[in-house]
């Protein structure tokens, strides 16, 4: 019989009306003859409402007790769901993160998953049970409860389908697929039917809010597909699997932009060997994580090093490269926090020059402005100013011709 | 080291003031001296929150999962307690009932503990960590999570204080202790220093509402004494604990009253033996309740009997009362729904003739008509008009003199 693991967000089950729709679709799912296995998120706001009550009570919040905190969310919602079920007459019981065998390392509210014994949930498959079991949890090594942090509950999707052999594994959201740019951003920005694993990580990682990079890596690794739909409309969504090397490739499937990031610039440092490494390993050495790097080329014996962060982490960048650069002899640490990032992702990209002579150009008409850029085999990124990312998105997605194809596999080969 | 458990309850940790409050009272307790482990109930109405929403969701609500459901709640104020706790410098964990080793039997929403294991709290304690326990929680031996049923954190403090040998168990509630009668009906009621687990056991049957019958059960079988005292308030409260012979009791200590039973009569039942077994075996097969049973003498061949069950249990009893009626040759089953059972409790009243007269006598005294008795070696109860609950208890209060008395533990012999 085959395996389907569905996974449903918090907006899924946010009132007591979604948690019977949702379990009206996984009686359905079921009934069609699917084994099933749930993983939920916390109904709606409730992890926001939760982590609010902590910070009344308290300015401290050890991880440990945040964890079990945040872990009541999914405890209510997956309880509910099987109660939702029940009334439809499907064999449906609940289980933790450490029920199911979902053991993680020790590091509190960002734990990662470390093996998932699943011998339960087998159990409840064999004996007609539907588990349902608690997203963006599991069980350290020493029983301590943790949480997986962001996006959570996909991973917990992705590593039970990836532990139980499930043909596939349903994101649940509320939106109704991948898209070839975020429709608020282009009105006419069209769904896509199929993304590989390749795709989908570049565009997780330049800004798509669709899926989390974590849960596609772990997908992509473990080999297995999916599906991300609407449990709003329950139409059929975008597939995310492996490239299929029969079929042909989009050049350019999605445009993305991403404001989460600054930049930093350090003016007049002397060129020569070791300069850039010594910067970057105080960075890496306190976890800033550094995304894109340019280095101009040198003039007058010295050159400017510009690199982006994430804006959470520009207090402490800036700390270390103010200190650092006296002891280079650098002339001036600059910081721009109003840049984001733009991109274009596309499998096809690999084997179609011209695809970055169409992105700047097309940016160029717009008079947009490129002040770094960085490139992947199959993604180009540009950071521009802030002021001009959604205008970049636009030109690009036209220019792209991603609007108009006619069926999301073969956009027309504007790029190429 | 003395080791204390503290069970603090739902209006106890009610919101962000209290939990902080309560997380100071703890502080203080620890800096004293004391091993302290805490057992928490869950956030003032969040239980009932819970089971709107279960209502809202399904009309079937299997046991298991209501329990998987209810247990959130314990889970989100132990972890806010223990936050508040690391603000005030104070090591403190957090353990489910599954992970404090509270193993119960199956039977959803109302389980017995078969074992408290306690490993990780004697390892906690052994630290320096403060242990907070969820109350009203544990995990069958099957690893499903189970609740204790009402008064269920109660259980959960006095169990762990058994199985930790815990020096006292110290039950902050959100009244002052115990009284000689509810002060609602009593406003001159008095807070008992202290009474004998036996007493407690025949107050918390009869209508007294600060401890659940099972608790003090627990701890009175396990030697564990007991202090009820106010979370708001702080002050020293009621001690339960073993009979002191040394000390001279209480004649009566507490008037009690009860509205939850209801009294069923079968008339004209043939004065023959095994009628009486029948009837009261088929309402024991069918898990029905019954406290009080008089049967009047016998006239003409034939007599009544009454009995009281509990108002929840009304149904079933009357309808396996109307199907034995005919085949006893029975005249009639009459139910009233407007009785209270008013009792009065003393461990002293053993020793002393004399207390049912004035019991009677002061009810006489009052106009009100005594439906039936019942007693204990240290308890008379009657049943009443429903209407003339309130008078009851105000002037067997006064009869007794339980206003008056200097300490507590000597009330006037008014009625001795």
């Amino acid at each position: 019989m085959p395996l389907v693991v569905q996974k449903y967000g918090g907006t899924s089950v946010g009132d007591a009306d979604r948690i019977r729709a949702v379990a009206d679709h996984i009686a359905r799912t079921r009934r069609s003859g699917d084994d099933v296995v749930v993983a939920v998120s916390a109904m709606g706001k409730t992890t926001d409402e939760l982590i609010r009550l902590a910070e009344d009570v308290s300015a401290v919040r050890p991880g440990r007790e945040l964890d079990m905190l945040l872990t009541a969310g999914e405890r209510i919602s997956m309880a509910l769901v099987c109660m939702a079920l029940a009334d439809l007459g499907i064999a449906a019981e609940s289980f933790t993160g450490s029920q199911a065998g979902i053991v993680t390392d020790s590091v509190h509210t960002n734990a990662k998953i470390l093996e998932v014994r699943g011998d339960r949930l087998r159990d409840a498959i064999t004996r007609g049970v539907v588990p349902v079991v608690a997203g963006f949890q599991g069980v350290s090594v020493e029983h301590d409860v943790t949480t997986l942090g962001r996006g959570g509950t996909d991973t917990t999707a992705v590593a039970l389908a990836a532990a139980l052999g499930a043909d596939r594994c349903e994101i649940y959201t509320d939106v109704t697929g991948v898209f070839t740019a975020d429709p608020r951003i282009v009105p006419g920005a069209r769904r896509l039917l199929r993304v590989s694993f390749e795709e989908m990580l570049e565009i997780s990682a330049t800004g798509g809010r669709v899926l989390i990079l974590r849960s596609v890596e772990f997908a992509r690794n473990h080999h297995v597909p999916l599906e991300v739909r609407s449990s709003f409309t329950w139409e059929p969504g975008t597939w995310v699997s492996e490239e299929d090397a029969t079929m042909e490739q989009a050049i350019v499937s999605a445009v993305t932009s991403d404001t989460s990031e600054v930049k930093l610039t350090i003016t007049g440092v002397p060129d020569r060997p070791g300069i850039a490494a010594s910067l970057f390993r105080a960075l890496a050495d306190a976890s800033v994580n550094v995304d894109m790097i340019v280095q101009n080329t040198s003039h007058d014996g010295t050159t400017d090093i510009s690199f982006t962060v994430p804006r959470t982490e520009l207090a402490v960048a800036v700390q270390i490269a103010e200190g650092l650069a006296p002891k280079i002899d650098a002339a001036a640490v600059l910081v721009d926090d109003a840049v984001a990032q733009v991109s274009v992702v596309g499998a096809g990209m690999k084997t179609n020059p011209g695809v970055t002579a169409t992105m700047f150009e097309a940016l160029a008409r717009e008079q947009i402005n490129i002040q770094m850029i960085s490139t992947s085999p199959i993604r180009i990124s540009c950071v521009v100013d802030a002021a001009s990312a959604d205008a970049a998105v636009r030109v690009l997605h036209d220019a792209y011709g991603l609007a108009s194809s006619g069926d999301g596999l073969r956009p027309a080969r504007a790029g190429g």
